[in-house]
């Protein structure tokens, strides 16, 4: 007999059938044994009785074995109804029981709130429950909507490689790889790659791992995470790359609604509010306002501070009724050597980060595209453009006016859930004295 | 004037259009300038006369500049069409040039068949032959069709990390990583993670890169490449997998029929033939087959040398017309500690490797989901269990029979298009003494 799906059980009341999942938990009632058993699909209650023969076994399980189930699916009594879960109307009268994998005993009651210290040591088992399972079920949306959407709209994907030769940036939080006979790096980010690629395909996004050798542990720092990224050709500035930005967000949280409803009610989240046009302000403006509203005086500073970037959210939200902010026109003397400097005021740039609920989850800019004032840039920066010879192909044989941005699917998810802590919203979180165990001292 | 796409320009003959694009060659007859300018739709002849400004401008341009050229559409006189080509019929009479990007000289006529160092050395101008553009189109649809036809086949999508830990298995062929204050590698495959993610997910796929210090330099490695990777719950055996793969590379091979037409004839690439079923035969049987109908004896060895790769898939297209030929059951010994052995022969695996026109593009296998037998099969293998104990968690706390495979993105490109060296289907490959520029010997 073919495999039932528990979720499809409501439809089979009175017939036979087979189902295979997990135990989630197990009631003796008397000589009466109830488990749930789960699949992707759905959780249904079993119930086996001491006549039939897996009742020996139903006796023996424990959560976490996975079995298969032959029985027959019945409407529960009136008074046994639970109107308050899926299929709390119908239970599975068990018949049979494969045991297909034991499990050990759990060493923690998986649906108690744990730290996530303990959360992070048992990821194998804890990445089960059912919150998590919301979690990670709504990050692969999130990618697939974010792909599906650039589809669409012309862009063209393409994977960039993560060990790039050295790092002639000089940055400080880069990895470092022995490549044979020769050091190399592993990415923070695949900008250049991308950049090169709109001389190829115009527009083009990409979906992969970057890496961050940043020391600090923090709840949103991550040493790998995934970066959302596109580039886009023949852009007038970077404001038609923050307007594509507004409507590709608008995109996802509405596939979110269609797909992810039950997660995010789980989960206490609720879909944010995106204006047509998310709205935008200067980064000296953001500080004035700081200052006005929130008695806080960073002006003239180079970047926000974390709290700065919650009031900055906060005003939003209560002015434009977005839970989304751009704050652009960051000093050029901050911002990297590709950055699109703004001819107004060639000090700031036209480039943007994007607050989401009191995170910056994107950074994104115009990109110089001249290749003699990308060569006068990197010098202005101390860099040594022989090192870049790579990349600046692209520009010596010519490229359009282009911009892009960078995202991190782990932040986004967090914000879009309201999770404290990005590493619940990372699956294998790298920290510093951690890879799946603790690293030694 | 909004932007019209080069492909649409058909529609728009006596009407005036503003397009942008890249120069792709210029032509001067007398006082007449033509050029080619392409975008991301098409490309189309445009053509300059004396009588406008913008003639000055077309005087100096030079193949890959990006201009924006406001002008009409004209149908070509009669004895000016070339039907060989799209838009053959028609041409741009320019009357503005704006030039968004200059480009240097060219080294080399992009056109010509250049060797792959050439190529490879010059990739931010080579990516943008026709060549090149129609290769990773295909890519990014094969990709495309892989997650899109998973996600409709239930599986969940997830992002595995690449910076792993210790390599408890000893693999000679791993990169080391700075970890902080200790040594990581990068993972060759995210083999644990999937199946981790079973017991999350049921079914799962991951697409991301994966890193193998090979220091051989061949037509068939890369040291860094794109592994499409799926792993399914509540299988019987490896034979669910088999044919699940089947299905899903008629689907992939249906999906670049209808989206990528153009770009195998380009290309002169053919569809592969794919049985409903693809035919699989033993190790064994296949060496005694290359005995008798190639006289070479590889009958006793461990695994197919690559000539013998290509004899069983000759076989395989001549008996069965298949372009696909799965091989199982390589001896236990070989093959990793996690593959399920056969209950018939357990000097045999439940594994397979799937050879497409001569080249494995595939490994998979039923894995051991029992702890106890999974501990047994790490020690037989001279492993330490204990430095595998977070991937044994999942084993602890229950798993359900599973299996799945991993396979190349840029073999299979190279092989749905008859390239005969995989770095042609891989954007920016990584070579012992190459990234992206030679490296120092």
């Amino acid at each position: 007999m073919d495999r039932t799906a528990i979720g499809e059980l409501n439809e089979k009341v009175g017939s036979e059938v087979r189902v295979a999942g997990s135990v989630s938990v197990r009631r003796d009632h008397g000589k009466l044994i109830f488990f749930d058993l789960r699949d992707q699909s759905g959780t249904v209650q079993a119930v086996v009785t001491p006549k039939v023969d897996a009742h020996k076994v139903a006796s023996e399980m424990r959560p976490e074995w996975a079995v298969r189930v032959g029985g027959v699916v019945n409407k529960r009594p009136d008074n046994m109804v639970n109107s308050e879960i899926p299929l709390g109307d119908i239970e599975l009268e068990v018949k049979e029981i494969e045991v297909l994998g034991r499990a050990q005993e759990l060493p923690f009651d998986t649906d108690a709130e744990l730290n996530i210290d303990t959360h992070l040591d048992y990821l194998p088992l804890t990445l089960r429950t059912k919150k998590s399972r919301a979690i990670f079920k709504v990050q692969s949306e999130i990618a697939y909507a974010f792909r599906d959407s650039l589809k669409k709209c012309g862009f063209t994907e393409f994977q960039a490689p993560k060990i790039i030769g050295e790092d002639a940036e000089g940055g400080a939080s880069v990895f470092e790889v022995e490549y044979f006979d020769n050091k190399a790096n592993l990415a923070q980010s695949p900008q250049f790659y991308k950049q090169i690629m709109v001389g190829v395909f115009e527009k083009v996004f990409s979906v992969g791992s970057v890496f961050r050798a940043e020391k600090h542990k923090t709840t949103r720092h991550l040493n790998e995470y995934t970066s959302l990224d596109i580039e886009m050709g023949y852009i007038e500035d970077h404001t038609d790359v923050m307007k594509f930005t507004s409507g590709l967000m608008r995109v996802i949280n509405e596939h979110l609604k269609e797909t992810c409803k039950e997660e995010f009610e789980l989960l206490g989240a609720e879909f944010p509010s995106i204006p047509e046009e998310i709205p935008y302000m200067k980064l000296r403006e953001a500080q004035e306002l700081i200052k006005a509203e929130f008695g806080e005086d960073g002006v003239g500073a180079p970047d926000l501070e974390p709290q700065h970037e919650r009031m900055i959210s906060e005003y939003a939200k209560n002015q434009f009724d977005s839970d989304f902010v751009f704050v652009t026109h960051f000093p050029t003397s901050k911002r990297p050597m590709y950055t699109y400097p703004d001819e107004e005021d060639p000090t700031y740039t036209k480039g943007f980060d994007l607050l989401f609920r009191g995170l910056e989850i994107l950074t994104g800019s115009q990109r110089i595209h001249d290749y003699d004032q990308l060569v006068e840039s990197m010098k202005k920066k101390g860099l040594v453009p022989e090192k870049f010879s790579f990349y600046l192909q692209a520009f010596k044989y010519g490229m359009p006016p282009h911009g892009g941005f960078g995202m991190g699917l782990e932040r986004l998810t967090a914000r879009f859930l309201g999770l404290d802590n990005v590493k619940e919203a990372t699956l294998f979180p790298r920290e510093i004295n951690r890879i799946d165990t603790l690293l030694s001292e």
